[in-house]
């Protein structure tokens, strides 16, 4: 799976770029940012993800020749060529040369807050809308989804095994990605595996219990061929025989130096079965073996297992973390913020709505996370075209007083004028980062984020000029 | 985005190849089938989609020398390489040896009908499991979706619009050419228009009206550029005022020869705003113009708004078309039914479960559709390998009579022996066959679906059998 093509958009991106491109327009300069309005899931935070997969398809953004000869062959309701040639040539010739700062990978967010921030040519910004958004929404969906989960489980290993069920063959590998960031130990995804560098985890499979006479024979076969990577699945015929099963061959690969890793159970009452098998394999003289479990797992499943009792210490889960199963987009927006006038000053621009949390902010954005004895303890959104206040409106909240000194900046810069200057972290340490981030905001509930009073002060000014207008 | 990777596959299938191929069981012949359990939405059919990636999925299937080196440097528990030399030699020299029996694309399928059937050496049937239900699951899911919204929305244009929430890029571009072959008549997914074929569609969107300094300035210049693709998104500021300045160009647009296409209401009360919309437009002359609506659009939302009087004849659909957004994941499986012993006969295999649905059925199977007077009357999923009988087990239903001669078979033959044999039609033929197979079906509510009774006395005795050991 290479980054996507650069046609990776919606048609209107191509039909106002011509308009731009004919009005003389497209290469005005344009700010745009990419967030979130709601935190997924009802939840209290979201882990920024999709950096990489990002700079991916920004770093290789050209038109091929097939792109242009479909593009030219497209039709108007009348049946005339849609693009002329001109604006083919253009498209031709694209070189991408846009700034862009992002938030790096695995950072708590919260609402309204850049993703990240694009400023360049407007027929530029306008194009990678979509695909940005595809790639934001997602990544930073499944990433906060993964969290979520490896939270619920406490310290229990978390393996993430949704392939079979993802959105298509990259919604598989998106998510295997996302999720490791999210926290996940491993995946089953091999394909992840080799691409990422994240590490694959599986043993064997029902059908595999079914192509021997009986199960003893099966898992026989499949610790001869893999000692060192011994977890049966005891769930095929009678679970809690297939435990004794699994003590019987423990013991024997025992005499041949290797240990059992442990058993998966995957269907039926996973907290009887948990609870038995531990018993079985702690009396068979197994006490460190694993009692693996599958089965439309997610955290809240997983929080109702432990407090029943379930005696799991790795949780394996697929469909529902790898498609978001109870809420499987992100609403990310991408909205125009500022465009440059004909004398070289910003001309800032709002979204309105009826609806006040669709309104979106003015500026050229960043945001300053300000801590306190090394904890965060507020969001201030800012303008870092004009003066900053030392006061911030806290959103749904009061104005509070900040230094902008005692904080730092979010986001970081990518590309200048085109040009990659960013190098991301390996995966590792982005995995890392949101281990830090879940462990700074863990006791955090209602945490301060809002506009700097000065950035406040201008979104009003423009919304109450618009409303007249 | 190409064909999808060899290693797009669970670790399990590798390790589980391993042991077969340490064995000596990696070459023999089983049969698997991919089928689903329960129609996905609370529906009453599905419309089976994903031959054709799966094909290309098949078509190009070999390990390249990067996916043989990160195997071969994977290890287990004990530091130990994980699968020896001459298994990677093994996989290096893998050559796709399998037969494929697929459902066309478009067919309505119900539970348990295969809609895949693969035969071929034990090693690989298993490997592409995971890739095969990752495509067929999502393009199934989508597809049916698609169906659902079409039927909504009783004759009226339907537009997809989900990329930028989409599960992905590839989430998107599946999600895309699965729609359409639903009934959607156009994207807004440039890619999945250049790669499939598929109609694109798009005007503009509030950014553009954002950077003029009025409406009016806005839908002008709008125009000017593509006067033959003019429809004016009329909710940045005041909707009906929106309409109003829509109807202006529309007739300044008129005098040079050209027609305005329509309006699109993208917020807001649509019944309310749409009933003014369409007013405005037949008084002000543009009684054929449209009304697009969009706006978390699905075909509940669509039925609701059709009962409550809205005036919208084209209908944008996004997030809860391409996810799926109230069920995103089919449970599609994949379950071994036979494998061949020494003496070349059929050895069937059943997978048990306490949950009778999750019980799966023997044989080498395919599934015949049987017709009365051109209209469908049951399926009857049958063995291929044994005496058919003349009587068919209606699931949680009565014993029927049918005659083989009266039906057809649904499934058609693409591999041969790892060649394919079968060449896909184009997608506008596929997307007509799902037209007509939705018109079929449309009447019928409580379709006889089942086994033919021999079958369903094989399955019986298997599991009695099973049961006992």
């Amino acid at each position: 799976m290479q980054a996507p093509s650069i046609l990776l958009t919606d048609f209107y991106q191509l039909t106002m770029g011509y308009g731009y491109w004919k009005m003389g327009l497209s290469e005005k300069e344009a700010v745009f940012h990419l967030f979130f309005r709601k935190h997924p899931f009802k939840g209290k935070y979201t882990i920024c993800c999709g950096l990489e997969p990002v700079i991916e398809f920004l770093n290789q953004l050209k038109f091929t020749n097939e792109d242009i000869a479909y593009l030219g062959n497209l039709r108007d309701n009348k049946g005339n060529n849609l693009f002329d040639e001109g604006f083919l040539n253009y498209l031709q010739r694209l070189e991408f040369k846009c700034d862009v700062a992002g938030m790096p990978e695995g950072t708590v967010a919260f609402p309204h807050e850049p993703l990240l921030r694009i400023k360049g040519p407007l027929f530029q910004v306008q194009l990678i809308e979509t695909a940005l958004l595809n790639i934001m929404n997602f990544s930073t969906l499944i990433a906060t989804k993964a969290s979520r989960i490896v939270t619920a489980a406490k310290g229990d290993t978390v393996l993430e095994f949704g392939l079979r069920r993802a959105q298509g063959p990259d919604g598989g590998l998106s998510a295997s990605r996302a999720a490791y960031i999210g926290g996940c130990h491993a995946t089953s995804n091999v394909l992840a595996g080799r691409r990422f560098g994240i590490p694959v985890k599986g043993t064997h499979a029902h059908s595999w219990v079914m192509t021997f006479d009986t199960e003893k024979e099966a898992f026989r076969q499949y610790a001869e061929a893999m000692p060192g990577n011994a977890v049966f699945l005891v769930d095929t015929y009678d679970t809690v025989q297939g435990v004794r099963n699994a003590v019987e061959e423990g013991k024997r690969l025992r005499t041949k130096g290797f240990e059992m890793v442990g058993i998966r159970l995957d269907s039926g009452d996973l907290v009887d079965l948990s609870i038995k098998a531990r018993k079985i394999l702690d009396e068979g003289g197994f006490p460190d073996a694993s009692v693996v479990a599958s089965n439309d797992l997610d955290e809240y499943r997983i929080e109702e297992l432990k407090s029943k009792g379930a005696k799991i210490d790795t949780w394996g889960v697929g469909t529902r973390l790898a498609t978001a199963y109870d809420q499987p987009a992100l609403g990310g927006v991408y909205k125009l913020a500022a465009i440059k006038d004909e004398s070289g000053n910003w001309d800032y621009r709002v979204k309105l709505s009826e609806q006040e949390i669709k309104v979106s902010n003015p500026g050229v954005l960043s945001v300053r996370r300000l801590f306190e004895n090394g904890k965060p303890v507020g969001d201030v959104i800012y303008n870092m075209a004009e003066e900053k206040s030392n006061t911030y409106q806290v959103f749904k909240g009061k104005e509070k007083s900040y230094d902008f000194e005692m904080g730092e900046d979010l986001l970081v810069q990518i590309f200048e004028k085109g040009k990659l200057v960013y190098q991301s972290p390996d995966i590792t340490s982005i995995r890392e980062n949101t281990l830090r981030n879940l462990e700074l905001f863990k006791d955090i509930d209602n945490y301060s984020y809002g506009l700097d009073s000065n950035l406040n002060q201008l979104k009003k000014d423009i919304i109450s000029k618009n409303r007249k207008a």
